[in-house]
């Protein structure tokens, strides 16, 4: 049943990315064929016949599917045949209306732009489906607004003005669309200016209408690619927060370069945590579910848990916490009171004792550590310091408390390794 | 004594709604009969007339009303007549000043426009009454300045130009229309430029008070147009972050699928929990009684609260959480402990063992699943998963052992359940 | 002390205000003096030398205050007398610089303009001073750098563009503004252009550097008039949330009303509870002293507290927390567990039995009620009910606990009101 | 070790900047080869060849460091060579193509401008190397576009439009210029417009892609620019609030200076703590130390803690709170309960007993009070009074427990000081 279902889905959108190019290709013919009849003519009937058929072919199978209530994937699920016949029905049917039967230059011509109203809900569709390239996909939604307003205007412009005969129509729609720009952007050269009342009056709805919308679009696109990488924006508000302490309060070079170098780390690894706050929002399931995605691969880097089952897994990852650890940095002193496990996804860290402050052992990517204070309520009884930038995962003693009853397999191999250490002491 | 109080309020709307649409029309006439006295003469004084005589109604209202202290709308309930009388009773009186008493074309004639004091605090009330339509409202109140402050700039204008003899009083309009807008959008094409040092200084004066106020207005018209629909805004965001885990994480295709399309879910019935920060605002009494409308359909649909009192459903809402589950997604595995029951508002779930995977029984709208948790401290017997995109309810141990000693009808209707459960086993 | 601290701190705020009018006269006069020579000349000396007597003064006195250490109300305190003369003395004494000495049009005259950095930094005090209308003081700063700035870009205008003999003096310096304001508000005509190469590079100049600090300045007076009622818009964003709440759950007409009727009031009598995260910052001594203040004539208008003593006040200030109850709401119903004592401050509620639903008591102004329940651990013997909107205070069993040995005689004013009630039972 | 890699990292970050500064030169001199070839050719070959030379160094520099894999700086540390060579290294080897080889004109001359990937990447190294000037780097940066976009449409508008020979280069050169400013910032005087085709189509993208483009740099560096200091706009918006409360609720004027002053003497000694959220940020070992640093030598300046070990002081300096006393303020009254010990810092306090208000003693800078709170649960003995601004650092009991078994030295001599001052009573 997924499987027809995705494959209803797949139809669907493309069915949608489709009629969204036919719209833009029929928007821009419509009115170029109001202002310059002779040139169009020719393949707009064909062309109108072919997006005609397009949109028939996409309300048909809309049509098919609410009658048939099969679909389940949300699309259309809160609809019934019923309330679409009584509302949007009327909308669609005149988008299909046959341009062909009129004169070119008829404003019966305009009727089946009502089609942007279907296009308008598709296409924030498209950029539903393509989510790995969504920022960019924004920037092509709004071009796609902006070409067609920008000529319309153009070609509203023509009509009013008339054209000149002396120039080629080239010459007469770029000039027009020159006109358009220097508007829409408040340029205003003023080689081109309305002459007529009715132009001056175009040239008014044209300023208040067109100059607030343009400079909303340039806007967001402009923010839209300048801030294309929330993480590197975040890189750069950590810096200058960081900044304010080299001023103000005279941090030393040393330790800012380290400070700086951890950013780096976080920001050039992904590291960051806003993941989670866009986690909450899902429900329990789904988000065990992607949490246990993200942390698998770490999971089986841990020699622990590598032959560890799913459920095991996903009840880890639920309670897993993740650190950093900066180059000779400590994780904890000898004598510190915790309560938490490490494991070590990348990176390399020595035990030292606090005396004599020498290494006695080493600990390597898929091992764990600081794992008595899970047993016994006592200090730490060596000191841990990172060699390398070290990627760690930590349990505290709640949690492990909580998942242990229930896997008495792990549980006996942590006990295994708390007595060969102890031994060696 | 609610019912009169009403009556007054819906009133005082009305009048507030004429006192607006009125000032509009006469804040239109005064400027351009100051330039074109010969056109509007006719007709002005009867205008002037009217617009004052629905002033002066709403003054004496006003009057009256204080002087009863009848209101206890929260209006003008800060307001004592005294305090009335000493400070914004001269604007008032003011604003009715009788035009029609001195020549068309004299300054006299601004005076009445000191009205608009009460305009601008009334046209927010109009927003605050239509507030089923206040994106909507918000635009046209834009709009209504807009449009007031183009004619006066542009009238002004003409009375500093001079007016064209050549052209028609239309044409004469027009061009300073257009003058204004291609002014005050800083398009400035630069056809219609200021002579004189005053047509200058009445130029500087427009752009720099003007051009800051008109780009203010039309960002803010925009900006509502364009977010009228804050949980679509909300749904965009929620897929721009899952764009970039997808991005980052390489989240699987699949798993994507399910979290867009729970999204979708949540949006598309309005699901969001954003009311909530809302519902904090008010005060107990109120909170408890928004609470209880937005859940009471819900409620009903729960076999088991069909015949509890109005009281039971009214403590019941406002312990009530919202979720929602989408189809495969488990709500509980067997052996989790948990401690909430279920009530299921929409759709369909299964009930699962976990060794056989086998489904054992089915769960449908209005039925409630999990209450064992709440008498018994035991791991769940069974798993939970959904077959369709479920709306669920639920309700956690304490908010129930809190509830249950009021009602023990309710609580006797679930024991009864259990046990029959139970013997099923 | 205090007193002679007050003076000195009343004179230097006055000196600050004089010295900042009198760079804003000299910096008017400095450039025009440079174009039109001819005009200013005769006044030109004097004004400068009483400009420069009035930072000679302050210099002065700043000088004194820092030697003798005598000034201990933050604003020069951490600055020593020879970390001063060090660093920014040199500034100061190149702003009283004696132009006379020099011809008006020689370049030296810009010289004192270094005054600029002193009145940048007292510009921001005088908003400090004139809290009761720091919007509107903002709006002042801003115009005072707007008039400066348009001033010396039309002075430099004329200066490279050179003085049209034909027209008069006025008539130049207004083209030259009307320039510089169509250029700034990136209106530009285009009726008056640069010609020579360095025209040009001053327009490219102005341009950048001009368009980008207008824009900002324009945006924000107009941003700051428009915001300067917070709580207004504090108001709009609730009947925004209302409205969605209308439209998407369609919450009743009655209800509706209610919710408006609360905002509208709590907006009206300012009671939004914005000020406590402002308090949080406050170190706690002091913070106590204004919550002291602010809850004052709440506190007197309640008979029990009218005799307390100062300190019973400042205690109990801290602990009361502030509801409204709208009318017809229930502050509480018979049977409900509750531990808060209410305080009415305004308004009149009924006591009602649950059963027969009848009034059994009246409760106004200054009286408390709920207080058995501080005493007492058992469920509400009557429900209460508002006739008219109620301001509330409301103390928990809590902090009643953590009061009460402190100040046994108001314990036993409640404790005699609690027998005479039960009494009445 | 880490010699050796500040070392590499100085050398890099060098290299980055001579790279920065070698583009630059190389970008303003192409395009001005471009249309000016009869100027420029003579040094254009060996500019080219210098850059170039800076180009391959810095990628033979790159290849060697990957190669041998001894940085471990992060800086490249997520990168194999071989994944080098399959990526970005055809971009890199493609910038060092030798322009020398082709004539002047040709547009080969273009293709080493694909050093922008490289400098692009660079360009925000820089910004995180000088920390200390990070704002005004910023400014920089944007500055480094600005120049460059300007020129490359400038000379794109001399190639369009053609040189006119009556002028001179440089008057041909600022006329585009100037042409340029004028259509990015929209001013559009029009005295310079496009009139063939090919012209209007540049002008259109000019005016959609760059108007946008240079409103947000031009829009980023005022914001850059008048929010370089958070700590005032903050101190503003403190004195903002209080402002309101002011005119709403009548603050007095006594109280409000003083609050005023507070917030004055905060911002002046820039104790706000606006620093801890970017503390949360940092893994628990870099934190302490950061932490340790800030409280270093406050820390110092406590007489108690002058010999107590690096350990000790990192320990206390995580648990320490900040607070600052305003003058006349009481820190505690006789009688409070209270669980917090405080440290003096800064300034002077009378200890008072509450009865006659008599000053008992003082508390000078270096001393610490109100220890009895650790040891005796009892009320506070005396009242605490700021005589001037007092900067106090407090520990409350919790900590204190945790902290104390660990360090008995520390203990006893707090409990002698307790003895003392017992014996004082």
């Amino acid at each position: 049943m997924m499987n027809k279902n995705i494959l209803i889905k797949s139809a669907s959108n493309f069915i949608s990315f489709v009629m969204i190019i036919a719209f833009f290709v029929f928007s821009v013919f419509v009115p170029f064929n109001q202002v310059f009849p002779q040139i169009v003519s020719n393949y707009y009937n064909s062309l109108g016949w072919i997006v005609n058929l397009i949109f028939i072919f996409d309300l048909a199978l809309k049509l098919i599917l609410l009658a048939n209530k099969k679909n389940n994937l949300g699309l259309f699920s809160e609809e019934s045949l019923a309330d679409y016949l009584k509302t949007y029905f009327i909308f669609d049917l005149l988008s299909i209306f046959p341009i062909a039967l009129f004169p070119t230059n008829s404003l019966w011509q305009f009727v089946p732009l009502i089609k942007i109203f279907s296009v308008f809900n598709r296409i924030s569709f498209i950029r539903q489906i393509i989510l790995k390239f969504a920022p960019f996909a924004v920037v092509v939604q709004f071009l796609y607004w902006f070409i067609q307003i920008t000529h319309w205007i153009a070609c509203g412009w023509i009509k009013i003005d008339g054209i000149n005969e002396q120039h080629s129509i080239s010459s007469n729609y770029i000039t027009a669309l020159y006109w358009t720009t220097t508007t829409l952007t408040t340029v205003g050269y003023g080689d081109i200016v309305p002459h007529s009342n009715f132009e001056k009056l175009y040239s008014v709805v044209v300023m208040i209408i067109g100059v607030g919308l343009y400079g909303y679009l340039i806007g967001n696109v402009v923010s839209v690619i300048t801030k294309r990488d929330p993480t590197h924006e975040h890189f750069i508000s950590n810096l200058e927060n960081l900044s304010s302490l080299v001023r103000y309060r005279n941090l030393p070079k040393s330790l800012t370069a380290r400070v700086k170098q951890y950013f780096l780390y976080i920001w050039k690894n992904r590291l960051e945590h806003n993941e989670s706050s866009f986690l909450q929002k899902l429900p329990d399931g789904l988000k065990l579910e992607v949490i246990t995605f993200l942390k698998q691969d770490f999971i089986e880097k841990v020699n622990l848990f590598k032959d560890a089952g799913n459920e095991f897994i996903s009840d880890l990852a639920e309670n897993l916490r993740e650190t950093v650890i900066t180059p000779d940095e400590f994780v904890f002193h000898e004598g510190d009171f915790g309560e938490k496990v490490y494991f070590v996804i990348e990176g390399q860290l020595s035990v030292l004792t606090k005396n004599s402050n020498k290494e006695i052992a080493k600990i390597k990517k898929g091992d764990f550590f600081g794992e008595i204070a899970l047993f016994k309520n006592r200090p730490r009884n060596a000191s841990v310091k990172a060699i390398t930038f070290c990627h760690l995962y930590y349990l505290d003693k709640n949690s492990f408390d909580l998942l242990i009853p229930k896997y008495p397999l792990i549980s006996k191999k942590i006990e295994e390794k708390v007595l060969e250490r102890e031994k060696q002491d």
